[in-house]
């Protein structure tokens, strides 16, 4: 197979390149502390040992955007890995089982046209790099949804910090059951 | 964790409850051929000897069908297992990348309203059931996009052929790149 790679673990530990500077429970179960994390593609190997949590997704494509949408997400986001981008987070979520029974048209409703959390997330471009990991179809006992992994400056923590509050004050956020936001800074 | 098991293995080799009557080639790679399946849920253990091919995917939630479609189909469908549905089909299929690159709008579009897949399948029920599972996100390598699994009684065989004639020669069947019918029948 030569297909790109597609599934990342993050992997909670004492050492990795990114420093943790805070692991804020939103709501649900709280995750063990952690000092470090390392994110890993499929191709690399992970550690076995010191590690207290991984957490794995998968890219995939679109489920939301419209064609529009989609390209004006393409224009104006910037990929990960940019020099002066040395703080980072992960937000995992899970949502509860009455967002997955709506029909993808409820979800799409829920999503855009009642909480507006593309147009939302387009504010904070592209000053804050994304990359969403899907975790639900991984396994039937995967602890997430989701894993949102995002890059930014030190100066554009007022901007994220925003794009959540908005965010989460959205109908959508209703169906979040669970949800950390962990702050980090490359070592 | 207590979540209903969602992953199920397909094993192919030369034991099993389901008797592999013909496994035909549509379109591209051909799977080994086999004279034997086994369905294993995930909490059942798969024995590691005599398999010649697993494919696993999982259920998950629904993508394409919107309110009143979903009403129509649980009102009309029936469940696995039913007695007398002694014959089975597992039909494996990957789309090409093109189909994945396109937004969710666009391939409910080409899904339903250009070629009619949710109404093909209801002319389909209660005779034929039907369980899917994907494939795509439980790594960056399987092998197939989606695996659908169908039972009937041996009269409704010509319903069945039917309706895999109907969406072959829809437009949505122009994204398959890979597909290999394999009928079986209850040992």
């Amino acid at each position: 197979m030569t297909n790109p790679s597609r599934l990342f673990l993050f992997a909670g530990g004492n050492h990795g390149k990114w420093h943790v500077q805070s692991m804020n429970t939103i709501v649900g179960d709280p995750l063990p502390i952690v000092t470090h994390l390392e994110v890993y593609s499929e191709s690399e190997s992970v550690p076995e040992t010191d590690l207290l949590w991984t957490l794995r997704g998968i890219t995939s494509n679109e489920r939301y955007v419209n064609q529009e949408e989609k390209k004006e997400l393409t224009s104006k986001q910037e990929g990960l890995g940019r020099p002066q981008s040395t703080d980072a987070a992960l937000i995992p979520i899970r949502k509860k089982p009455e967002w997955w029974a709506l029909t993808q048209q409820e979800r799409r409703e829920i999503f855009e046209e009642s909480s507006k959390h593309i147009q939302i997330g387009m504010k904070a471009l592209p000053a804050i790099a994304r990359r969403l990991h899907h975790c639900r179809d991984l396994s039937s006992s995967e602890p997430f949804d989701f894993l949102t992994w995002f890059e930014f400056t030190p100066e554009e923590t007022a901007l994220f910090d925003q794009l959540l509050a908005d965010l989460r004050a959205t109908p959508e956020w209703d169906f979040v059951n669970r949800e950390i936001d962990i702050r980090l800074m490359r070592s």
